[in-house]
């Protein structure tokens, strides 16, 4: 199974993308195989045939299971992330990826934007996204605890989907 | 595998519960094995200790697969069905059922509303939703060529969610 | 100004009743001039040609400044007030109302139900929205310092739109 | 009235930038006074204190009116579009500014994405969005007639809400 991770943080190396490791580490007993900090494909982001981003995309389009981790800004998840997502192609782009939307926020106010606001955008993509979304505290963000229940109830879910064969329809 | 339809229409036998039934017997090859018409359970649905509803909830619980369709009603689900899925224990009602959300519209306009709408109140009962909403124009309930696209994308990966056996960690 | 509120609990004299009559008279200085407690319609709700529904309607209707207050079910608005709304006409059912979506919950975690989930739905209706949605934690149902901040920031956005004339042109 | 457009289409001089100008033109009866084309401010968008970005904002904050408008990727507004927002401050970025949010799209499926999606993200900016989000299809984004009904239900409610004095506590 090829896990990936993708964090649209505007800063390097945040607390969204430890918390984006620690949950693909939880969830399959190992560090993911590929690690996308969006931030680092910097101004090719805004340029629709930059080879960085489209190795980037390639890679978690080939992936088996993706965590995708968002900051919660206004309410919602980053524009950067969205700029990273818009690379995808639609309907297909995520197409037999089982993906898992993960956002961290301040308080428990915006608990809500995973489920309402980031699943519908990796679905429209074409993922399978199976699991509730998942909201963490940011200062929970490296607390295996804080990711436990989530991993406890969904877990099984996620890991049985993204082993799933693709067969020969899709 | 035990399949289940439940339709919120206010009209009896409606377009949506024929819709349904068509989504289940197309995705599984034979007919439901329960139909909840939600308006049949009529004032009960008012009363908190009501057997009927009780018994309907249970069936519902107790299915492995399940298409909850809805009409559009002022751009969402309609109050009939919310009011019926209140019924369900929050977070665990639909542990360990995989739900389809359905809705029909006289036009194209209120595609999104499935995925963005319905498809979060099943997750927070608990539901597995592994598939992307499905919209369907009205006159095209019953046209088992309307709903080909979705079941050719998303049928297995349904099935495959309804038939994995639950964990002893559930 | 014709000031109403609107509490779909099914637990009739609820809290989430106190919290909109509160926020109303918070808002305009006075008592509401009409208290819908959805319940009360009882039975008559799932009946398309009820005279104590309709006349509830009309009321609602022909209001200037309407308070939409429901206890958060399932992440959302209860099914209870959406089938009191489903008998509102599309479009122009709360034309020339100002609306104010208001949700109550146990904890945070669904504040943004109201903005997200509730005031589209008035919208639908043809309700004039000009405020964010508030959302208050059950307890403070009744302490109006826990509306104060917000009728500071939107109070007098909310009685402006309440108290426009409608044009001849509307 | 100072009345702003800002379109986030990655494409420069987009139709959807056309038909957030006309939109504005239509309901005020003038050219906007500012016209932003995310897309223009480049790489500097993905810098926090960018001199050229920090005065788009300051001049879309300071304007009394403000068409935001995307063209709909992935079932939603653009990344571009919300790097944009991102800039500006939460609660009260755009306090004081009546906003209309526009989005386009090939078809009518995403018709309510204004409404859900693009909205909620300018009231959590402190914007005053008292109208219906707006939908156009692409091929009509220079067609005035496609605005009309809108502007007919909704434009009074909106010049309205631009042209309020700011309250001494606000």
């Amino acid at each position: 199974m090829i896990v990936s991770v993708v964090a649209g943080n505007p800063k390097p190396a945040s607390r969204t993308l430890t918390a984006a490791g620690l949950l693909a580490t939880s969830l399959t007993g190992s560090a993911p195989d590929h690690v996308i900090d969006v931030v680092e494909l910097g101004a090719g982001l805004l340029n629709w045939s930059n080879a960085s981003v489209s190795h980037a995309v390639d890679t978690v389009a080939g992936s088996d299971l993706v965590v995708f981790a968002s900051p919660t800004f206004k309410a919602t998840y980053t524009g950067l992330l969205k700029l990273f997502l818009d690379h995808f192609s639609t309907g297909d782009g995520l197409q037999d990826v089982t993906a898992v939307p993960l956002m961290l926020g301040a308080g428990p106010a915006h608990y809500l934007a995973p489920e309402l606001l980031l699943k519908p955008v990796l679905v429209e993509l074409g993922a399978t996204v199976p699991a509730a979304g998942l909201y963490i505290v940011d200062k929970l963000h490296d607390d295996a605890e804080a990711f436990a229940p989530w991993i406890d109830r969904w877990g099984s879910i996620v890991l049985s989907s993204a082993s799933t064969p693709v067969t020969a329809g899709d």
